[in-house]
């Protein structure tokens, strides 16, 4: 290319620059030797490949981690764990070498895989492979949307590229596939994927398994290919990361062919290197052929100068964008106002008035997803980061906000995504994108794929990554669609996710007040989880108590005895009404009976002792759940004494009222299972 | 390609032939009318490519739809059902029209989706959108180790193709192209994938999210390529499935440009028409622009006599197979036995022999992981067609079997897979391989990774896919690796499943019962679920009563009180030597304590009451479950007067016995717990 810069050979190659890297190559072997676990082979193999990135291409301040406009390193293959800590070690960044020693140990801030949050530099939560490429993805994503909606001429306050590194594994799972597909339809420019072909996986040669040309593949993505280099030609790698650099519209992918274990004398170019310790013995031969007199965890002070010049370096970038932000402050003061709260995370004060002017407009019957819709249209025009889409369900999911147009190469304007059919990757790219800050993503598809992305929902609550998760069609109810597309398991199955705050509204208030706590549950994600169905208003069925105040709870009661209760029936979503019309009947009956709606166990299970014992008095023992999802769980509630209403076998393909009345989903059968408990 | 014969216009373009295109198009619609739900669209645009599929390319026999050597057809895009439900009607297939009539009702044999085991000639359940493209690859497969293990010079008795008919939605998957660069690794000669390029999905335009070169993918995946041929074009379809036929050695994607809706003056092409009923005025445009005069579901006798063609020489072809098998039965019998004995799914006699020699030969600590692999080397000798590998991970699951060598295209012989780090794919793959016949799959990866494949595991299970599921690392026990490897949400989750049997073994004795069990069940998938770590082994703990006989009762007292007991513990898995050691311990302090082992709570459920109760007397009251995952269900088992000890957070990387120490699971605290229930 000959607008590129190219290196030369003499300038890279210094005595220093080869020590460094056997320094970072040496720090790993040393770690997962003392913690006698760990992956050695890829920090061996790709030292000189990391080294290229840190110290030549990426623009970066370890002093001041959380810069806003860094470039971001996600290490997708999150085995490597070592070559990252090395690396963030070595160049400045706050992880002390006995953090370093102490890796993979008790409460240190090296644990075998990267965790956001817990240790500085470390950008996304990675291990579970593919999913870092997607997270990536969307941190490019996130600033094509920020740089789009900040930048003025003159003013670039948002311009930082995002680096993938990513292992033959990364490249083998699907959810890299469909964000990389993603990727080239969007063009996301400032995108680079390093993919380190070392031709090995942990069962030996890829050839077993992956005999695909990665390269013919991600140019049919939209990918510009930069052609591959040896993994041990540093001048090459730098001229690579810089010649991809210089494109300036596709994604790009630079191919690295290293060697796994490289210095090794027995085990580089094998599997038995990938994952585990090597050995005192081969860790002495290695030091050897590799010219490394060190002891273990000795790194020589030209190495540690060497490697932390990007202190300094980095520092003057920052101290520059920030005056440059001072400029663009005073000639757009809101816009800069702007920028820094949505970037800090914070919320505007008023975000949600036009929430509040919703709360109590509906009597009719309707579906929490339409209500879910009116809530985003509510809700974006104050807080213009709250930015998603579904994934090719956005009729369905009613997540499409009118007039905010769909965003696209052509359209940078455009605030609706569309993720096509590629759960797994809408998840792992919105989780991309609330890690990198700056935008509110939210993301939709019916609640039985939630199984597809559920790996992401995962890593994303492990990783406080405050997605909104919007689930519809979430029962039997959704009718004729049939088992294949009714959820069972899928309801309680992200109640035990850790992290995740789950929400299954009854009404359209319970909607609004979901989508207020989503929104402010900052810390973490929230799944909102709405019919397809209509449903009544549950205070036109005479409930006592309404939404504002109580969903924030988790349950409250929605009618109750003038006495004590003698039975207690449990509801949540789309059968609260049930719940509520078999306690009404009840009581006209003389019974004593006590109606909960449940939108959130979670938020319920937070509440202090007394407020829970007030909603369910310990000594009322007859109690029934009802909710059309598998019963496992429900004995929390209701004990042995009580009675579940639920689901433990597939649906059924017929018209959604059908099906909810012959697997008992009606008054008639709650009100049964009450008396029979009396 | 100059040794394909191709078809010329005139001979495929008869009135007959296009009145049965729009017999197939006017079935489907009026279905979706009726049902008034539906997708019509995609069986609109499809419907010659169908016929042309059905008519000139497949070998099958409507009246005997287990044909062993039938080709397959998996309709990857099940949302299109119709066009599926009109063809086995239209071509003779027990499906009368009544059943067309009751598309979408209760108990029809029609489902929204198509369901196997419901429907004579759906051969997959799909719907969840790129699993059937991967369950083609495993019928692809199944037929290629089938040949390579049956066929004999001058004795084809396997020799079939599949098909997959993929929609856009399908090509976005991960799983599809994990499955599709897997197919293209192992050179499946015999698959044809269909793709239906109608350039439109949900959310509109497939250009707002899917603009990658498909061709150029599957190319790259190391699929032949045959040139793009328009949706209406009969006679180029017919040539290109015969060019797809005549390519020997890859796998083929043939590409139709269709239009979604072709025939509706106001919906074709857009995304209106993909999933509901297009209404009557439409209908009644529709019928004029096609120049379709009959009534709903009217069909012309000679539509059904063209149609039906295949009736009476598919039955030909049969037949002479069956000649064929004779032959091939006199000359070898012992083949001819036991491809009978696997095609139909029966286990030799005496299969259990070496799994019965294993039992009771452990008495030191040794991992469950191991212990399976010991199984699965006591078991294939007897049982060849148990055939599978691991997402690559065999050395750490176990799952390689010593002398069977691994599959290639280069060793067919090897009855070790590789499936690469494609969790979703090997699960598709392998419910394709269980729902072809001939061979058992099983398939492995980390316990945290089954939600990589969850969802081709709960269509496995409601396809009564007997699949075996093997999930190693399976709690915090694991160790090092950390929380992004440690599960706690899995192991419940996977309960969850209607039809999945999940057992965690406690020991050596314990899992030979659990393979055991996984073998016989041969009406749904069994989940495996082992650890990492080393288990002692529980009769060397003093339990009384052993795994032989109880394992399949789900639940069974390894340690018992002379008297009633006080407090019953129970453990699975790891934890089960928690229980027992806790429940001895509380024995010598003079307390009546009972230790459980609970390998699986399925097959506890379906105990009868009375064993049931033998087992946890409905009055004991004071009861502990120790399990290193969500307390979330174990309040079945021990009720509001009970205890859990369970993991609600995320796990913690360091050595294995500190996080298990460090979060509560040691005797001593099982010992306390239960204390403070007395």
């Amino acid at each position: 290319m000959s607008n590129v810069q190219t290196i030369s050979e003499t300038a890279v190659n210094s005595d220093v620059a080869w020590r460094s890297i056997n320094a970072i190559r040496f720090l790993s072997i040393d770690a997962v030797e003392k913690a006698n676990s760990g992956h050695p082979g890829a920090p061996m193999g790709l030292a000189p490949t990391a080294y290229a990135l840190w110290q030549h291409a990426l623009k970066h301040a370890p002093g001041t981690p959380d810069w806003a406009d860094r470039d971001r390193v996600v290490l997708s293959a999150g085995h490597a764990s070592m070559l990252l800590y090395s690396m963030l070690h070595l160049t400045g960044y706050d992880l002390p070498l006995d953090e370093i020693q102490d890796f993979r140990q008790w409460e240190s801030e090296t644990p075998g895989h990267p965790e956001y949050g817990l240790t500085a530099g470390v950008e996304a939560t990675t291990g579970p492979l593919g999913q870092g490429l997607g997270n990536a993805v969307g941190f490019a994503l996130a600033e094509k949307i920020l740089a789009n909606t900040f930048n003025r001429p003159g003013h670039e306050i948002v311009n930082h590229r995002t680096y993938a590194i990513c292992s033959d594994g990364d490249m083998m799972e699907g959810v890299a596939s469909e964000a990389a597909s993603l990727a080239g339809t969007l063009q996301l420019g400032k995108l680079i994927v390093i993919y380190d072909d070392n031709q090995i996986s942990i069962e030996g040669d890829t050839d077993k398994a992956f005999r695909e040309d990665v390269s013919a593949r991600f140019a049919a993505y939209g990918f510009h290919i930069i052609d591959p280099v040896d993994g041990n030609d540093l001048a090459g790698i730098v001229n690579a990361l810089k010649a991809a650099e210089a494109e300036p519209d596709k994604p790009k992918l630079v191919t690295v062919r290293s060697v796994i274990g490289y210095g090794s004398p027995n085990l580089a170019g094998t599997g038995a290197v990938h994952g585990k310790a090597m050995g005192g013995d081969e860790v002495a031969l290695t030091r050897t052929q590799l010219g490394w007199d060190y002891e273990p965890f000795e790194i020589p002070d030209d190495v540690y100068d060497h490697m932390r010049s990007g202190v300094q370096s980095g520092q003057a970038l920052s101290d520059e964008w920030h005056a440059k932000f001072e400029d663009y402050k005073s000639e757009y003061p809101d816009l800069a106002e702007r920028f820094l709260v949505d970037l800090l995370g914070m919320l505007p004060e008023n975000w949600d008035d036009g929430l509040n002017r919703l709360v109590g407009s509906h009597d009719s019957p309707i579906a929490t997803r339409a209500i879910s819709g009116e809530a985003l249209h509510a809700i974006t025009p104050a807080l213009p980061r709250l930015i998603g889409g579904s994934a090719d369900l956005a009729e369905s999911n009613n997540t499409e906000v009118d007039g905010r147009g769909s965003f696209s190469p052509e359209l940078l304007d455009g605030r609706n995504l569309h993720f096509g059919v590629r759960e797994h990757g809408m998840g792992a790219i919105s989780n991309g994108m609330a890690l990198h800050g700056g935008v509110i993503p939210y993301a939709a598809t019916f609640l039985i794929f939630s199984d597809y992305l559920r790996p992401a929902i995962r890593v994303g609550a492990l990783s406080h990554a405050p997605c909104v998760w919007i689930f519809t069609h979430d029962s039997i109810g959704l009718g004729e669609d049939g088992p294949t597309h009714q959820p069972i398991s899928q309801l309680m199955g992200l109640r035990m996710i850790p992290n995740l705050t789950v929400i299954r509204p009854a009404d359209a208030d319970e909607t609004f007040e979901a989508w207020r706590i989503a929104i402010e549950n900052r810390q973490g994600p929230t799944a909102l989880i709405l019919t397809r169905q209509n449903l009544p208003q549950l205070s036109a069925l005479g409930a006592q108590s309404f939404a504002r105040g109580y969903v924030q709870r988790g349950a409250y009661v929605i009618a109750d005895s003038s006495t004590e209760p003698e039975v207690i029936i449990i509801g949540t979503g789309s059968e609260t009404q049930l719940a509520l019309g078999a306690a009404l009947k009840l009581q006209e009956e003389g019974i004593a009976a006590r109606a909960v709606s449940m939108p959130s166990s979670e938020l319920f299970q937070s509440q202090p002792d007394d407020y829970r014992e007030s909603v369910l008095p310990w000594k009322v023992r007859a109690r029934v759940s009802v909710e059309a999802g598998t019963t496992i769980g429900w004995e929390r509630y209701v004990g042995f004494d009580g009675a579940t209403i639920g689901i433990d076998r597939y649906g059924a393909s017929a018209p959604g009222d059908i099906v909810m009345a012959n697997l008992g989903f009606t008054v008639e059968n709650v009100v049964e299972t009450a008396r029979s408990l009396l």
